[in-house]
């Protein structure tokens, strides 16, 4: 007996449901790109077969990561990709490896553009946009993008110390950046140290730092799964004071922006 | 007759290609996120069925865009999620139009976070995290990332004038930024046209800016899928004379970046 039968996805997925009792399709834990088993029953044959899954919509449901694990998967990826890949596959290549699917369609290195402050321009730091398009990612509440910029201006970098450094050993001296610029922070960090901009000391801070964003990223998306995320970071004061005229209640109105004036304009008005 | 059988996936293909006489699945255009079916042979009974499609190894097949549509999606989805998004959207969702799976995958909303140089901080210009996240999609050359970020300190934007104007009918005042980042070019366009920051012919402006950049984005990835892309943009003249003391062969080693040195350093060794 051959007979031809259509089955289309929604078809499978009830028929599914009636033949496994109901069942949520995919609802467990363990997601993985390789689709879940399922009987059908068609023409009174069983057949098992493997549903296709429909990427979820946005923002795609988080679950709590192992900080340390981040930090360590986020060094590594440094020397694999540059400084904004090391920070978007720390957290996404753990919730790859965490969840499944539907993390694993995303193509981490779609974020090594971002090295450098993008293609080595000096812009915003990669970590950053590393951290932004990860974050973004798992949630539509954006206040961990903001308090990460304002955590990489004002903590003294970098902090992780890898069980196996990959370019220097040892103590990498620690700056604050001032700005969320690759290449203020990175002169900053080189002014301070003595260090060359192209110095293994750079890119060993370079990497650490990308390991402590990452695990920064994963700690405040952990409370905020919690409901316990705080942002700490307030504007600096140059920003208000400058504002009071440059901002949009000022009679100059013709700044847009969260940077330390002072990194830059420290000379403005004498 | 009641019977169960077991079908992976790569056996599903196997006696689908045998069935279908080995046709490439999924290979010829107009790819969709839902699968497209196929007949298998199972204890002779045929089963039209959906094959589940494993998302493709990165970069993903770029097909060639109409400019005119994305620089028409872009501004309009500027309203809708702001600069980064507002490129993102203009060139990717033309591209799950288009195309369809695997870009249909992709939801364009990862990319809100960059706005006004990453949540208002007025770091990198939206339009060129945005761009960067795109071209970084579909191809691992990414000298079209360091094209669009030169293109967009040296020309005069912006260009585009939309059929239906969202926020303010008529020309717009172009500016030359100067710079890859939202606070000095937005302040550099404020101070040249007399328009407060805040005023809505800046955010027309910076919508009009979005169209112009995605649309430069696919005429660049166009011209790479052709094999024409050439690269016009050149390191300012600054960034070579600073360079010769800050850069890597400099006896002051400490200036990572391509950004002009002089606007924000027109004043140094004076």
């Amino acid at each position: 007996m051959t007979e031809t039968e259509n089955v289309s996805r929604r078809d499978f997925v009830k028929m599914a449901g009636a033949a496994i009792g109901g069942v949520a399709l995919g609802a467990v834990g363990g997601y993985s790109l390789i689709p879940p088993k399922e009987t059908i029953v068609t023409n009174e044959v069983e057949v098992e077969v493997e549903v296709p899954q429909e990427v979820p919509e946005h923002p795609w449901t988080y679950v709590k990561l192992d900080v340390d694990a981040v930090k360590a998967r986020a060094y590594d990826a440094y020397f694999n990709g540059g400084c904004c890949y090391g920070v978007y596959e720390g957290v996404i290549g753990e919730l790859k490896e965490t969840v499944g699917f539907p993390y694993t369609t995303i193509p981490t290195k779609i974020s090594v553009f971002g090295k450098g402050g993008i293609m080595g321009w000096g812009a915003t730091c990669g970590v950053l946009t590393g951290a932004g398009m990860a974050i973004n990612v798992v949630t539509t509440d954006l206040a961990p993008v903001n308090e990460i910029m304002g955590w990489y201006t004002e903590e003294a970098l970098p902090i992780y110390t890898p069980v196996v450094a990959l370019k220097v050993e040892g103590d990498i001296p620690t700056s604050v950046s001032g700005s969320p610029l690759c290449h203020a922070s990175v002169t900053n960090w080189s002014n301070l140290t003595g260090f060359a901009e192209n110095a293994p000391e750079r890119a060993e801070r370079c990497a650490r730092l990308v390991a402590d964003t990452a695990g920064k990223v994963a700690e405040m998306l952990n409370d905020q799964h919690d409901g316990t995320f705080t942002a700490a970071f307030a504007v600096p004061d140059s920003v208000i004071e400058c504002g009071a005229c440059h901002g949009a209640d000022g009679p100059v109105n013709n700044v847009f922006g969260k940077m330390d004036c002072e990194t830059c304009h420290g000379d403005a008005h004498n």
